[in-house]
């Protein structure tokens, strides 16, 4: 198949809500990046995080093997340092090889969820 | 008229709740891919599906006539084989004409449904 | 300025649920194209609506004025036709000037409101 | 890092819901312009609101720091003018090095809260 995607994403907006209702895990607020690599080739990619206060966080290593897809949620990034929550965020999504990233977020504050989605930004 | 869309989308973020709320068929929770044809060519298109911990799955055929808009519910797809609920997968989506692809989840798994949409990543 | 946006669009996902709650207009169900048109010259915008079982409908007339947004809701158009309730439909949408477009849906179909939004793709 | 974004963005869809429920000022109805700034050099960034009745406002100017996001909420703007509740706009923003710009908006109008959230449009 050919390339599908970018090596680089960005996505500017980013919150992980403090609070949440409903069954974990599933009803916890949270972000995901989703990201497709349709490639015969395993893809490493690297996250970094972006403040509005402070220096830059990362990189977060991720695998994403060839021909798989993987839905990283944000709230579970711990290596360098988990995600604050309640907090705004950016991030910039760089690849080894071409991948598809899509940003969704599930914010359960309230009793009923909300719904977010939007595919990420494609640097080159 | 001119040529309206790409051949080749992919949609990164997957994921057909498992359980809804509200009258059937309208609020089970499902997602779609909304397609437009513009053209004067009748569309083959092929869906093949990714998963985090197994080969793709396809291709799924569809058809969409000439001048035809097709909103397809990979609820209903189930050739080669149905869509796992509460799996996470992604999609990349081919024709041999130029298409628009929408992608649209409604998920009504409490008792207030919730919506996100985005045009998928046009990859070619 | 230097030109703003595409000659034309297109919007793969439409449908107009046939119902809604709470007071009207703000809360009716509808959708809408949301058109900016920063250039200095009035915008002359004719959308097409495309369907799943029959020719597509159109073209519908909208001027958007030099510098100006104007939010259009299918739900208001009706020459040549009023836009089916409860339909799948796609639009392509055409100015002699550059636009952009923007597609957002109110979902009221339950008693609390549901809202999605995308970037319409820029065909050219 | 390359550049990562775009020096022009355009939002199409902007509307305050002119009332909100929950706590404040989270779950106030508001709209945000998500930026970031990925690059070395401090951003200088201009924002145009587009109205479908008179002429457009502006620029806002937002300082986004080099390496840092920032999350603006049309809310708060208010030089030259606040932006008016209930009120259809549109927004065009400029910077003099490359952003990334993602639009959301929370709507509380109703106990339940929607979210909506897209790419902006890469003008350039």
């Amino acid at each position: 198949m050919e390339k599908v995607g970018s090596t680089c994403w960005a996505i500017a907006e980013g919150y992980i809500p403090g609070s949440g209702h409903g069954p974990e895990p599933q009803m916890t607020s949270h972000e995901t990046a989703c990201i497709l690599n349709a490639t015969e080739v395993d893809a490493e990619v690297r996250i970094m995080l972006y403040f509005s206060d402070r220096d830059p966080v990362g990189p977060y290593r991720i695998d994403v093997p060839a021909q798989r897809t993987r839905h990283v949620r944000f709230n579970d990034l711990d290596n360098p340092e988990p995600v604050p929550r309640d907090t705004d965020y950016a991030s910039v999504i760089q690849s080894n090889v071409p991948i598809v990233v899509q940003h969704t977020r599930l914010d359960s504050r309230q009793s009923e969820l909300a719904l977010l989605s939007t595919v990420a930004f494609p640097v080159k």
